[in-house]
């Protein structure tokens, strides 16, 4: 799926691109085009010397990429992190030298030529794919085809959303992306396509690498489809350039701008382009052309400076155009300078709370330590939300189409529509894989706090972004209920026994399973506050019954605490998440009343229970016999039981039947509970 | 995704449906018509009873359903599992009454009317969503949506291979299958079907819902494609009909079985269909009818019989279809039995393997136990496959666009090419969820073993499919490479930590992690031997130091064993899978060298090891300190070190870096590993 070995073998074919390559090289040569061959050069001597990487692609889209640096895309390489820059995503994440020799020949901070040396090396900011964070104008991190695509559609809605709560004035720039074939073979390149194309968002632009070949070969080896027409059935504008040619480039390219779609140019290119013998073959995708095909590769550009070494005059050319947005930038400044939303709109982009959130949970929590009411806890969460998203309004939720399910939605709170881009809730459509990536780039983009839902067990269909988040640390929320057999009749396809297990061993996700009303309250209030990394609510199809009555501090902030300790020395230790959590209270109870001192504990968040210190952590779980009870698999559960432990939950998939049944037949019962403690402590 | 809450509320609109209705239910009842209404009948009261189901979707198809299953699909209720017969795939399975009503109409054995009466209901065949193996006639297990359409894809796949193979006299059926929007809104709905188009699977036919209603509400809230357009753009052959008009259905599946390509139809229905009220409306989609409207709708159908009950005339027209393709199936049967290749054909349908197989292994480990050859797991396991896929014509391979990465490909065998099905390579394009579907598929079909590669972290990109894989107990065999960070310079984007974990944790999934060559011609023995599950094999890129010398007993089978015991009494057991074994015993000498007995343990099949008796498991791991060492996230290893033992991971995600510089770097050295026994027993 990306990159290619050194040591495999694509298969020989005749190579058609090199006659075309010496009728473009035969061009005579406009600026632009020893611009391009600035970032030829460069990636050519970085994956050389790093022995590894993909020359393939910047080589092929180097022309397109300076026509739309130096003439299009909107930044000022004195401020990469200016808010109302346009985005630009390379989902074609191996060609990252492409991204590097921009960032580094327009000027901007933290790319230098000697991070360029060290290309793919430890603790180099040029890192073998885009990683977010290493440097600004990384805008993301890719890698994982088709990924970026769905960032560009979320940060692309992120200016619309933006635009609409703080004007055109403070907010009106486009996304840009760069895709291969790979990244529109794979299916989030559809979800996200057609979610863009279905809200008009006419301000991305997707430039896709046409250059007929693929890891294993000629793309035609498996992949025939005409792009065009399929992007036009979603709705978007749709046109072909020769990728070599700037000025056709920059004519689509303006085009594009004036376009009310969005739009998506297949720019014609020859892969490795310069390299007499690899250009055009997936020899040149993967690894280095090898020394003496760099060499001719320069000779064919004309290019004889040596490594590392860009002549002063292309320099300036190139640094001229990393300051060509500057005094639209200082004009922004002003603008921002008098704006009356100037604090709400810097706020939300540095992404600190208003000071109304903390108040608004508050009231929830009292409000619920009242009346304790006996709901489902994604009925809990939707109360969260009433409090949260008219206090927060850089919350915007959603869902993949389950909203009367996941109970993401918030009266009066209005739907993102074609024409209302002040809606603050999204239709998402059956897309789950979509929309995590488009959450990622709303996150990425800043002043947005996304938050969606699904059934907890198709976060499996949304796991690839998931995993992105928490590498990117981007405060994205994942609303996913049906979290057990506790979902009934629709069965082992939809009940989640493995998917806690698979969420949790993923690092800096925090996944939260809340067992009532008040706890979800609580876990809500974590994962908003949580500016560093997603997190997950667990939520229950089921009412459960309330057992905190105290609105007190937030005790799931520890990841775990004693609900109930025992009357005595406590024989036995009941450690349990979300609806298990009732159902170990009842057995505690009957445990209690035979005679047997018995603790409950609640484990909302083991990401957050693992950073107690060990003191803490024994002294909740304690010495006594420990019990984990989950509506789950066990793997994980060991760290917290121990060798002696006992588990009550799932051995395998469940099944359909109405859920109070499912408890009984898969033995999840306060009295399977209270047995099992007895039969082990006598 | 799929089920729609009794709780939940699809915003109310204007209902144009019910004119139409209207008129349609004025049209003559033609025969099929009233064999469609016995579908809905039977549907209203399977939910009705269950009070949980999908009634929409069985109301607006089943006359589409009436003509495909009366006129067009070949079967032979009295042996529903026919080599031959075609296969059908109902995608949108929550819509599960439709083909539990067929089945049992049709007289197909497994679908009682008492089994109906219990829809939905513990231990009834007639589950929420279809569950492979609850009855012949359910040809897969669906809910999740997009699966199907995978699953078809690689069931018509399997057709075209299995014919090139044993011939047409034995092998030429159809696979239809019906998809609802949701299914075509997963992305894995454009890989599959864009494989399909690229392979022009001529004898695939997808029949699609068209009702323009989602669980949101109307499609238009979230989905604009033109569908019709976009699958032109994957070379399918489209038409549209009015789905309540059983001879343009009629017309539209004949014109299907005429034409050369994939076939999409869109069938024109109104979802709910005969419900007075909740027709044309969401509030069909997932929830019963209730009483009134439910008794309303069979009137408005002129269906006066009490629930359950289907009249004997339309019985027989019923099990009239299910007898149509009888004397087909007995002509079959007389080919069959004169076949040359009869023995060849049940074996491979059975699922038995060849017995050449065995051989063709143990001659490769007698030659891997003499060469010890030093090299990476997935050259080994290329080694594997060369010895296999010759012995085991049902072995059909492929990659993810990496076949030279995976090492998945064996020279000599061809390619699978739209003209050419006599081949035994899938080059599936970068389509990691659509292979893994479609090799369910092909599993499903039967007289396949699938096997494919990708890199190890995008397994991510195909968990939906995996998962549901070891949920039907296919033998599917996923062939996952670059298993750590010592895939080096591509980084954390491609470097698995979690992924490992969130696999073991799927139940009945066999996770293999070899340690040298030996071991990974041992897990291939395993994985193919394995009829009732899938398999994955975690495969190294780097070159790992034999130490499986001995050739005689599959060692791997008992999913763990002592590689090396200590030369005393155990102080310490380093406890390694895959890459870590060979880290784990340079540890072991410097420990010995300083008089610190320890033994090695690997631990190569958690699932396996986990099966055995506690007494060997014991025996293995011992009582000594255990270490466990895998460069990978600690989640789900506590289970063999307890509480007191150590382990030496990683923490976190990857970093870019060549990728001995990583394995410092993480402190994933036997220096390390040494120096952290001694610290702790020192």
């Amino acid at each position: 799926m990306a990159s290619l070995e050194p040591d495999s073998q694509p298969q020989p074919k005749p190579n058609p691109a090199l006659a075309l390559q010496a009728e473009i090289l035969a061009r005579p040569a406009t600026d632009e085009r020893r611009m391009a061959d600035a970032i030829r050069a460069l990636a050519i001597d970085a994956v050389e010397k790093a022995k590894s990487g993909h020359p393939g692609m910047p080589l092929g889209m180097a022309d397109v990429a300076t026509v739309l640096f130096s003439q299009f895309v909107k930044f000022d390489a004195a401020d990469p992190r200016w808010p109302d820059r346009d985005r630009f995503v390379l989902s074609a994440g191996h060609g990252s030298m492409l991204l590097y020799s921009i960032l580094h020949l327009t000027g901007q901070p933290g790319m230098t030529i000697d991070d360029i040396r060290h290309f793919r090396q430890l603790h180099s900011p040029a890192a073998g794919h885009p990683e977010f964070g290493e440097a600004p104008g990384i805008e993301t991190t890719t890698g994982p085809l088709g990924q970026g695509i769905g960032n560009a559609v979320g940060m692309a809605l992120a200016e619309r959303l933006m635009a609409a709560r703080f004007g055109k004035s403070l907010v009106d720039h486009r996304t840009w992306a760069i895709c291969g074939d790979g990244c529109l073979q794979e299916g989030i390149s559809h979800e996200a396509a057609s979610l863009a194309g279905h809200l008009g968002l006419d301000k991305l632009t997707l430039l896709w690498d046409d250059n007929s070949v693929t890891i294993d070969g000629a793309t035609d080896l498996s992949f025939t489809d005409d792009t065009l027409r399929r992007f036009q059935s979603y709705g978007w504008a749709v046109r072909r350039v020769d990728g070599h040619d700037t000025a056709e480039v920059a004519a689509a390219l303006a085009w594009a701008t004036r376009t009310p779609r969005p739009v998506l140019i297949a720019c014609r290119t020859i892969i490795g382009f310069s390299a007499p013998k690899k250009a055009g073959t997936a020899a040149s995708h993967g690894s280095p052309l090898g020394p003496e095909e760099a060499a001719a590769a320069k000779s064919a550009l004309g290019w004889n400076h040596p490594p590392f070494e860009v002549p002063d005059g292309l320099r300036e050319r190139w640094e001229a155009a990393g300051r060509r947005s500057a005094g639209t930038r200082r004009a922004w400044l002003k603008r921002l300078a008098k704006h009356p939303m100037k604090a709400d709109f810097e706020r939300a982009v540095a992404g600190r709370l208003p000071e109304a959130w903390h108040e608004a949970l508050a009231a929830l929590r009292a409000k619920t330590a009242e009346d304790r009411p006996k709901i489902a806890s994604r009925i809990a969460s939707q109360r969260a939300l009433e409090a949260l998203v008219p206090a927060v309004p850089e919350m915007v939720g959603g869902s993949a189409d389950l909203t009367g399910s996941n109970n993401t939605n918030v009266k009066g709170i209005p739907s993102v529509t074609p024409e209302n881009f002040a809606g603050r809730y999204v239709h998402y459509g059956v897309r789950e894989h979509g929309m995590a990536s488009a959450m990622n780039g709303m996150a990425l983009h800043g002043g947005i706090i996304p938050y969606a839902g699904t059934f907890l067990v198709f976060a499996d269909y949304m796991r690839p972004a998931i995993r992105l988040a928490a590498l990117m640390r981007q405060r994205v929320i994942h609303v996913l209920t049906h979290d057990s057999i506790g979902l009934g009749e629709d069965g082992p396809t939809h009940q989640p026994v493995e998917t806690l297990a698979g969420l949790r061993a993923i690092p800096n996700l925090f996944v939260f399973r809340p067992g009532d009303a008040m706890e979800t309250a609580e876990c809500w209030e974590l994962a908003v506050k949580r500016a560093d990394g997603p997190s997950v609510l667990a939520l229950s199809r089921q009412n459960l019954t309330p057992y905190r009555t105290e609105a007190g501090e937030n005790r799931c902030a520890r990841g775990g605490y004693v609900v109930e300790e025992a009357s005595g020395t406590r024989r036995a230790t009941l450690i349990a998440t979300g609806s298990e959590v009732s159902l170990a209270l009842v057995a505690r109870t009957a445990l209690e009343a035979e005679g047997i001192p018995t603790a409950v504990v609640s484990l909302p968040c083991w990401e957050l229970f693992a950073a107690q210190d060990a003191g803490y952590r024994e002294a909740v779980l304690g010495d006594a016999l420990r019990v984990g009870i989950e509506a789950a698999v066990s793997f994980g559960w060991d760290r917290w039981l121990g060798p002696e432990g006992l588990f009550i939950g799932m051995e395998g998939f469940g099944a359909s039947g109405p859920a109070e049944e499912l408890f009984r037949h898969f033995g999840l019962t306060a009295e399977a509970v209270t047995a099992a403690v007895k039969k082990r402590i006598g």
